[in-house]
Formats: C-alpha cells, structure tokens, sequence
C-alpha cells in the first residue's frame, strides 16, 4: 500500500492532452436536441450555428467521436491552474471515525471559485479562434459569470452576462468580480430584450430564473453582430469538457492503486456530475468495473429525482431547442430562499438518459438546512469552506461514509468538491443563526408544470 | 536551462522541517522588549508568559538558534495546504513585454485566504499542548481572524476575535465565516473591556484600529481563567512561523536552478515580508548572495518608509511590551477610506532593525488606487484576484519588471502573494467606479504622533 499524501497535485504533463466523449461509448444515444420552429431533429453543426461557435456546435452533436484533442492555447490556460488537487479527507474519516476512505477532486482553487472555468476556457477559445468579438451568458449563483469574465478577460472578448435578478441584488460581490473581469453585468429578466420584456410584463416581481436568463442572452447573441451565446452547463460540450475532472481524478487515483466504489456528484445542470463521472462510466459501459454513481439534488429543485423524461424547453422563453432530459418544466422557478446554484429546471441529456438507462444508480435530494450543516463539518475538518452546490456532495459523501461504518466496511468514496464558498456568506449566516428555511415542491405543483410539458 | 512550469507545486515531502529564525544570523541583535511597568528589557519567557503562550514567548526571545523544530502536529496540519505553490507569470511577462522573469508565492489558497494561517496553526497548537482552552486575538481585515477561526476549530479552543470596527461594519461576510468556524467576533473598540471603554468615551464615533484592538484582546486574555492572547503579525515569532514561506520559495526555485535578483514583499506589521526574505537574508547575512530587498507599504501608513525608529507601545491602550521599531505612533489610525490591511502604526521589530542596517535595501509606499490598477492588471493576466495588501508587492514587481524592460535586463524577480481580495470587492468597486480616494498623511500630522513617542 503506498503513502497516500492529503493532496494529490499532478504535475502539469499530467493535463489530459484530451477529453472524453462519454457518449462514443454509450450503446443507446441520448435523443437528439429538436428545432424549436420544426420540432424536428437537429443533425447539422451549421443548425445552430447561429447561436454557437461552429466548432462547439459541431461538439455538441458528436456522439461517436470518444477522445476529442485539446488545442495547446487551452491546455496553456489549463496549466495556470490544473490538474486541480485529488484531496484525501483524512481529516473528515478521523471526525466521522468511518473506515471508508473519502477523496474529493477540488475545483475551487481558482479565482472563479468552481470548476466551471474549465468550459469557459474551452468555450472563450473557439469564439475567438473563428473570430466572434463578443459573447452572452446568463449566470445563476455567478460561478459561471466569474468563470467566463476571466475566460473573455485572458482571450480578449467582450462579454455580457444577464446575471438572474435574484443573484444580482443578494450578491452584489459576484457582480462586482465579473465586471472587475472586464464583463458588463445585466440584471434579468431586464427590458434590454423582448422575452425579457414579456416576462416583466407577466410577473414584476419575479426574483428571475436561469431559464429566463438564458432566453435573453440567446436573443441578444442572435440580434448582436459577430455575437455568440455560450452556456456553462447542461450541454453536451460542456460535460465533454468537464471530463478533464474526472480524467484527472482517476488518473490521481491509479497512481496509487485505487479506484472509487462509490462516486458522487452534485447535480444542477449536470457538467460537473457528468465530467466527474465520464471517464469511470466509460469502465461502466464497457463492463469492466461497476463504481456506483450518485447524482445529489436540492429537494427545491428536484428534476432527476422527480421530475419527468421529457422533451421540454432548455429555457423559460422559449427560443432555445428542446432536449429530450428529465425536467420539472421549463416555467419552473425554485423557490426564492434556496441558497445557491442547482437551480436549473432540467438536466444534460446525457446524465438524464444514463440515469434514465440505469448506468447513473441512485438521484437523491437533500434539504438546504442539512447540506449546510454537513458543509460546517466538512469546513471544520478540512479547512475549506465549501459552496452550497458542493454541499450536496457532501452531506451524501458523510452519509455514506457513515453507513460504511456502521457496516465496518472500508470503501472508497469519490465525491466532486466543485467550489468553494466565499460568496455565499449571507446563506451560511442565515444557516447559522437559525433563519434558514427549506421548501420543497410539493406533488400538486410539479403536477401542474408537469402538465404543461410540451406533447411531442 | 529546465523547463519551468507554471505552478511549482512541491510535494509534501518538501514541507519544511524545520523553521529558520533570522536573527540567530544578526550580527546586530533587535533591540529587547521592555517591560512597559518597569520599562527595562524583557529577558526571561516567564514575564511574557501571563500574555503568551510559554513555548510562543520562548520563541519570542530566543535570538540565537537558528534553526527550530516544527512540531509534527504542526505539519500535519500543514499537509493540507503546503507547500503553496510557487508560480511563474509567464502571463504577466507576455503582458508586460518584460525580459525579466517573474515569480510569486501565493499563499491564497487555502479558505482563510492568506499566509497567516502558517503562524495561526502553530499558535493554536502551542496553546492545545500547554492545556490552554481559549485564545483572544485582533483582527483587522479579517484574513488573521479567519485563520486562527480555522485553526482553533481544528484543535478545539475557544476563540474571541476583537475585530477593528470599521472592518467589522463593511465586511460582514469576513465577520461571518469566521463565526462559521465557531468563533465569537466582537466589534472593537467594545464596551467589553475598560481599554475599549476609554477609547469609546474619548472617541465615540471612531472605527477603530489594530492598536485598540489589540489592547482589548491582550486585556481580556489576561483576565480570563486558562487563557492566553495571540497575535497575528509583528512578532518575532510569528516571523519565524512564516519563514515556510521563505523556505519553500527557496526550495522550488533552486529545483530549477533559480535565484531571485529582486525580492519584494508587501509590508504591514512585516510577518509576510520578514517570512519571505528570512532564507534569502540568510545568504545576504553571511556575504553569500546579494539579492536586492523591497518592503512595499500603503502611502497611507508608511511606517518604514516615514516612521521614527524608536521605542513605542505595540498597541493604542498602552497594555503591551515596548518594542524598537519603524513606527508612526501608536496613537496613529489610518484614514477610514484605506482599503484593506497594512493599516499597523509599527513594524516588526526584527524587519525594522534589518531596514535601519541596511540589509532589507528600500521600503517604498503607493497610493491605493495605484495599487488597484496594478491588482487589475494582475487579475486579468494570471487570473487570481489578489488581495489589497498582496497588490502593493504585485505594483512594485510590475515596476520593476518595466525597469528591466526599459534597461533590456532579464532579472529574476520573486514577490509574496500574500492572499486573494474575495472578501475586499466593495473596494474593487470603488476603484472600477472612480469613486476611491487616496489618503496620504502630510508630514505636520506624522510629528504630531512623532512628538508624543516615549522618551525612552
């Protein structure tokens, strides 16, 4: 057995020189993304090449090609800050007194604070390649705002970033880094846009959701000359991506003979999940290891867990295509006091349909109020204040690492610690004095957007 | 010529042993402490021992072993961050157009978000392993305060942090994270303590200082049962916690065959800049290198730069040791709209004896928003948003690298990146909006505090 140190940092020849396209390997495909106008398949780069970057268009419909090259500008980028730390929990196993030994891959060791700079990279990287001068986005909790301002920043575009309404006025230090970036910030739904309009029109008082937000950057990247829309989640480009997590994590984890039995992820759009989970699924799919994968929700915004296998909307106005992935309807707004990301209506369609063909095992939901208390155990012992969307992660890694010791087996837990969570102060306060609140929808709710779901 | 990464990151193996306590090599000692009673020198652990911790006061006095055992409680700890990495800023060089290659330490990451949980772990340690249940502290920025949180949370002590009150009001979220780490955070100066009275009575609307804040909490340790105060910077032993930063540069740059020309650190009560240079001084203390030493302060509190060197008190309420240092008064506060820390009216008393021999070559201040501009620069090239403080170090070694580009030089520069700015965005704000001001005491202010020094 060798001497496993807390940190694992790879020297940089270990950044993978490429990703893994999970759904080369996958024998039933997931549905392919329909136009919205004819509601028939979408099968060519150039269909959504208005939106997109063609190359990443051309990513998002490859379902055959396993292993896609990283051009050397963005492994360049890579080395500033990766292969990001595999981190044993020796601190975490010692106050849970669990046999199981607990790793987690850390992401937040960027300025960006999560892993979501590893597509914003990749996505910065193609527009400027084919010459497009100006990006949109939406951003939720602002991870993805942060990640691509530094993204746009280091490439030199102009970006613009509809930050959800609600976000923009609880966080006004997200804001304020994403323009310190060089990125202008806009609150949405905003009346820069018509679906933007329309839904001020319906609702004033809406707090905003990434469904919307993602309607107005769309709009504005189609109207905008040399403009093009990016997303840092849900798409399949973006989980091909993310794939350099779990490529490096298991690359850590061999270089010490190990390999994870149980291997979890939090789960909002699904980029971290399925990047983390890639390469070990690939063993999954070829049937030569059987690791078990865990997706962990929100209970506030429970698509896998409850929400339907449908085609639907990936945005709440509409001018997106449909993907067929499992979602709580595209007018679905969690409520306002859950803390955090995780708050996308649906889910890639890539983990939907490996949950939805049985290779992804179990989805499961936790209460804010319990993944902050597992985040406090988790900070205490390891020294890192984790974000909330992490959490989740957590409290399962605990929960199960509590089962191993009540069984007295030591097995190997992966989770993904995707950031960390100096943003997010105002929900550890209210978490710590006692204010924090739960809400979780109940059926009668989910029944009603689940009605609306479009009939295809 | 090696290949030289981005990151250095060492593995742990290369966490050092052992500290290096720089004035074992002073052929000239520091001045003693005196006694503020009796005001003659402090000689024995004991008469700091009712304050400190007795290894801590040990250390404290001890100016003649050079080389001190880390405890290995001490490393372990230490595992879970260190060696930080050392980084090459290729990005910043291709920027600038520089020939001179750059180097920083950055000890940002780790969820304090600066160097000073070096000192803290070993402070927190020392208590445990004397039976000591609580510890009072100052803080003023928050990075110190959140450390020690960290550090007492893993080794189970009870903390009170005596936090400056303008910091206190404006950073509620440093505020927060460290009450998440199970600290009590008390806005200073408090009604707690009869120093925080006085200075209420005297000034009601004041913001407070690091001096007051100190008196406070050395005040409440003395008075409480089984408890002991500690400090984040200024002293001797807290430089000799630090020097791992020093080490570890060292350590990386020599496994690429590196030596740095120019060694710039920023400069508040000198626990970083003292931590960095203390190896490299070493080689200068012993005539076997020369490397060009820069103590970088704020304009706004220019202890080095335009202090006396001179016996004072460590603190406004006059309860502490006097110290022979590079002061400005310790009646002096800096102006409200200064950013972040540096804001100490003294200077380590080991740095300023350094400085006034000459062996540290030039202390030299900027204007915050000068500091700002570079922080940005920073920023936006290497892609991690430094601190305030750390910005001052990061302004001079982009001065001098504009120099070597001027002179068409190639030297080596290495500055400390003390920590990240995550918790300083109101004033990354400011500065993006124009509305930061710069502060510069004019010199009929400086002899007013110049003249009530103790005459000693």
């Amino acid at each position: 057995m060798k001497n496993i140190p807390y940190r694992i940092n790879l020297s940089e020849e270990y950044i993978p020189k490429q990703w893994y396209n999970v759904r080369a390997d996958m024998k039933e495909k997931p549905e392919p993304l329909l136009n919205p106008e004819t509601m028939k398949p979408i099968t060519k780069p150039e269909e959504l090449g208005g939106i997109f970057c063609l190359e990443l268009a051309r990513q998002e419909l490859d379902d055959t090609t396993a292993f896609i090259d990283i051009p050397e500008e963005i492994r360049e980028y890579y080395r500033t800050c990766r292969p990001a730390p595999l981190i044993r929990a020796y601190n975490l196993e010692r106050v849970l007194g669990t046999p199981a030994k607990i790793y987690y891959k850390f992401e937040g060791n960027n300025t960006s604070g999560s892993h979501k700079l590893n597509s914003a990279v990749a996505q910065a990287y193609y527009a400027k390649k084919q010459g497009i001068t100006r990006l949109t986005t939406e951003t939720g909790a602002g991870q993805w705002g942060t990640a691509l301002s530094m993204a746009c920043a280091y490439f030199g575009i102009d970006l613009t970033v509809f930050m959800v309404k609600g976000s923009f006025t609880q966080k006004p230090f997200r804001r304020n880094i994403i323009e310190t970036f060089g990125a202008k910030v806009v609150p949405s739904p905003s009346d820069l846009t018509e679906v933007g309009r329309k839904i001020l029109a319906e609702m004033p008082e809406t707090s905003g959701s990434l469904g919307c937000a993602i309607s107005e950057a769309v709009e504005t990247a189609v109207n905008t000359e040399n403009c093009r829309y990016v997303l840092g989640s849900v798409l399949n480009q973006v989980m091909l991506h993310q794939s350099i997590i779990g490529i490096e994590a298991k690359t850590a984890m061999e270089l010490y003979d190990e390999y994870p039995d149980i291997i979890i992820g939090c789960a909002g759009g699904g980029s971290n999940l399925g990047g983390l989970i890639s390469p070990f699924m690939r063993d999954k799919l070829k049937g030569e290891k059987s690791p078990y994968f865990i997706a962990v929700e929100p209970a506030s915004c429970p698509s896998l867990s409850r929400g339907s296998y449908a085609y639907d909307f990936c945005d709440t106005g509409h001018v997106t295509p449909l993907a067929k992935m499992y979602t709580l309807g595209s007018k679905f707004i969690p409520s306002a006091n859950h803390a955090g990301g995780l708050r996308y209506h649906g889910m890639s369609p890539t983990v939907s349909k490996l949950y939805h063909d049985g290779f992804l095992d179990e989805a499961r939901s936790y209460k804010q109020t319990e993944v902050f208390e597992a985040a406090e155990i988790f900070a205490k012992a390891e020294g890192i204040l984790p974000a909330p969307e992490s959490s989740h992660a957590i409290k399962a890694a605990i929960d199960e690492a509590l089962k191993c010791k009540e069984a007295g087996e030591d097995k190997t837990i992966l989770f993904g610690l995707t950031g960390t969570g100096y943003f997010d102060m105002k929900a550890y306060d209210s978490f710590n004095k006692g204010t924090m609140e739960d809400n979780i929808p109940d059926d009668s709710e989910l029944k009603i957007y689940e009605s609306k779901l479009p009939r295809i």
